[in-house]
């Protein structure tokens, strides 16, 4: 048994060690933890009433941050293969991966929705099937936020991808019938030029120099590598889940005449205040990591912390009660355990797990910007066509560009007032002309076959967002051909939340299977 | 105009400082935008694509830490009647107060669920009404998470309380008929004993040497209080909403003999997982605030970022999607202004300063220990009686205490085996056996009148628990004469969420009053 005054040692601030040796672990846990710090040290009788809490999971992070700082751990890459997944529970594979995709780059500038612009680009991407003769099998698959394009495995990366089980030969997405496309979103970590990437104006990471993206300028991204890689006029399908489902309207939106069918699951024609308000919380999370440093911590320390608390605020909103009461309960992960601040329900350690496998995979900045492309979305009148003149205006500013470097000076980055809060509406606001105008800008996608699926369970894109979709296209004037149709997933069906289509395949499945190859 | 190398100057790592000056502002602003900073101090013509983002919110967190330093700004107390206040729009008032309540001091010690115990406490108090003469017109109101004792203005404080208009003569809780007392809660910090007291046995501040609390540890000290201070043998009622909800009916299944009606509004008599992970979510991004430090940072800086994060989070599950469609829609603060990652749509500038109003007035800790007894609320037979045993064996702890000081030995802080993530809940478990164990152990609860209101709009606390409550009171073998009312409010007629109680007086209210002056 070690001398008390070696376990005094391991004493400071308010942070106890409990040493692992296992001959002394009873003994350092009973008596360390009797006494508040500064009664040792000062050898005093009066001691405090209760004993101090003690934080693990503050250890591990502090743990983590040397590892990081010793390069004994390393974001992404790294990391990759050594973390562990959670192997219990219908946990969905998130598709991380760093090698085996294509590579399309584009040496032809792209003019961005919100006035940015980027002079060239990579997008990543994978396929599967086979395209046919005359190019009118191609379906284009949209990622969710966090996936990359590793929807399923395939030679050059023969690990399950995000989508494993519902592309395949004779599966939902028939790869025997279809030619399947899925890539790294414009703005994402996996393979795509994103803020991680090197501009090639000043060889320096974007970081957050990278302009402000939309999920429009995702898909036009895609639409190049469509045409240019495959030569392919018209895709036979886009289609996608979450923020795929945004991309799968927004690709039938921008090239209504270059798409035959979208499928649009657990998606919204524009994004609704409160799940703007889920992802600012996480944003702002992230963004008060110190680690994070205005997006400049490519060389330094990342913000794992704040990363990892953003997932599980994330993840909080993929799923829904009823899977976690079934799931989880209310059981602690040791009940032999006092109540603790740090994870101590199963629920918590659940959450805690998701953010920790999380925090080092997916780039924080790239994170920031796919996130807010999420929240800008919206189908509506106003909304495209001021981004049609923000992108008419960045080719201007592009094309007046000299040997002296860029303008920036019509680029107005400051507000014309000081910035201020406010937490009212223009007077005239109604929602009832919010939705007008959304109908109006949604008249372009008529005569367009859409399957439109909402899940009765998801509190991030709930259902009445699905229905939104559906009515506005069932009620679109100018539709004369374009077959609409809505399947709804009621809570007797599927309690998975918003990951219902990472899960629950077959009832997503079926009726996407049979829209993809009706005729 | 200033010179070029003044602007120079202000530019340091990846910030920008613009110039408060008028006469450069925009000179400033749009030069300085428009070159990264290397290029400007390298003096070199390459510059980056795009012009770098700001961050105005984060300046502002970086300009309050520089004031909390210098002492121009403290929490709570100073703050309080600086801030100015959300004027528009249904926002409640939360009544953060620090004056004009009474005080109840026990000099007797309390044990606690979880094994700890404090030596003497404080209770803070306010009260409304007249206490007859048989003193059977007790009606014990019970505060949510943050709220304070300032249910109503009273004399000794002004100032409208949380519930200024749901009390009062001739109101909901008629202060003509009934004498209405409302505490603020043990492990509060509007003058009740909570982790920023000094502990009587070494002079210090708690902090997180406070013991884990829980709901019937606070209402075990407010009965010592209606039984010291007023010798009121039976209240009339105990009457809460969301965790005063749970206090409510903790109050009738502790003392089932003194008290005659319980009312619990938007409450439940279990915590739910899916709330455990929203309040999880709250207290890891606090508690990862580095200012927190382990919540012994009473003579530093107050970890004013993670309590802002926290607030921010809250608020979004106070309210429901439907009311922000109505009320801030998909506008921006400022249209002028290109999109930005700080608060840019109004309802992130709404939560943003949401949490800067609270971040200051509240305990980090406190918010802590009292979220923690949330999650741990369980009136199921198998929590309530580990209780029992916890506080019998931390009342012998306490009688075995010498003049050497606390024996902590038997308090197992440190689990058995080390602390280890899991996934799955043991393989016995069924979602049944706990609904059996929640009906077992509220049998205790019958025969008392309870009136439940739940809020359909209400994601933290469903309606289903609510429903919960109302079913398992009424299938209860052993109640005999207890009248169970249950009222649903649908999204026809609140959008509010779970802050209904706060704000859709009237219909709660009219059930309240009914059930309150019935015999």
């Amino acid at each position: 048994m070690k001398p008390f005054s070696s376990l005094v040692n391991k004493i400071f601030s308010n942070k106890l060690v409990i040493s692992q040796s296992n001959s002394c672990r009873c003994f350092a846990s009973t008596r360390i933890q009797a006494s508040a710090t500064r009664v040792i040290v000062n050898d005093a009788p009066t001691t405090a009433s209760n004993p101090p809490l003690s934080f693990p999971c503050l250890d591990k992070l502090e743990q983590k941050n040397k590892q990081l700082s010793s390069g004994e751990l390393k974001p992404r890459s790294m990391v990759h293969n050594n973390i562990d997944r959670l192997e219990t529970g219908p946990e969905p594979n998130y598709g991380f991966v760093t090698t085996g995709f294509k590579r399309y780059h584009s040496k032809k500038p792209i003019f961005l929705d919100y006035g940015g612009h980027l002079k060239e680009y990579t997008i990543a991407y994978e396929t599967w099937g086979q395209l046919n003769r005359d190019k009118s099998n191609l379906v284009l698959v949209h990622t969710g936020l966090s996936a990359s394009s590793h929807a399923k495995s395939q030679p050059h990366n023969t690990k399950p991808g995000w989508w494993e089980n519902f592309i395949g030969q004779g599966k939902f997405i028939d790869t025997d019938k279809f030619f399947v496309v899925c890539t790294n979103v414009l703005g994402g970590c996996y393979g795509s030029t994103g803020p991680s990437s090197f501009d090639p104006a000043n060889n320096e990471r974007y970081a957050t120099r990278f302009p402000i993206l939309s999920i429009s300028d995702m898909v036009r991204a895609q639409r190049e590598l469509v045409k240019d890689e495959f030569q392919v006029e018209k895709i036979h399908a886009s289609v996608g889940a979450s923020m795929g489902g945004m991309q799968s309207l927004a690709y039938g939106w921008e090239f209504p005449d270059e798409v035959d069918k979208l499928i649009s699951i657990s998606g919204c024609a524009r994004s609704h205040p409160y799940s703007i308000a889920l992802r600012h919380t996480q944003r702002q999370v992230l963004m008060s990591d110190p680690n994070w440093n205005r997006g400049f911590y490519y060389d330094k320390i990342p913000p794992h912390v704040g990363m990892k608390l953003a997932r599980e605020i994330a993840t909080v909103t993929y799923r829904s009660g009823p899977e976690w009461e079934y799931r989880f309960g209310r059981f602690r992960a040791d009940e032999s355990r006092p109540p603790a601040l740090c994870p101590d329900f199963l629920v918590e350690t659940y959450l805690d797990h998701a953010g920790e496998k999380f925090c080092l995979e997916y780039d924080a900045n790239s994170w920031l910007y796919v996130s807010k492309a999420m929240d800008l979305f919206d189908l509506g009148e106003k909304s495209r066509s001021e981004a049609q003149q923000n992108r008419l205006q960045s080719e201007r500013r592009y094309s007046g560009i000299g040997k002296n470097g860029n303008d920036f000076s019509e680029f107005e980055v400051v507000p014309k007032k000081p910035y201020e809060e406010k937490s009212k509406p223009p007077k005239n606001y109604t929602v009832e002309e919010s939705l007008q105008d959304l109908k109006k800008g949604m008249r372009k996608m008529a005569n367009k076959d859409v399957l439109v699926i909402g899940v009765e369970s998801d509190i991030l894109f709930p259902v009445w967002q699905q229905r939104e979709i559906a009515n506005v296209l069932l009620e679109n004037p100018d539709n004369k051909t374009g077959k609409i149709e809505y399947f709804e997933l009621g809570t007797d069906i599927s309690n998975y939340g918003h990951d219902t289509f990472l899960l629950s395949l077959e009832d997503i499945g079926k009726p996407v299977k049979r829209f993809l190859e009706s005729q």
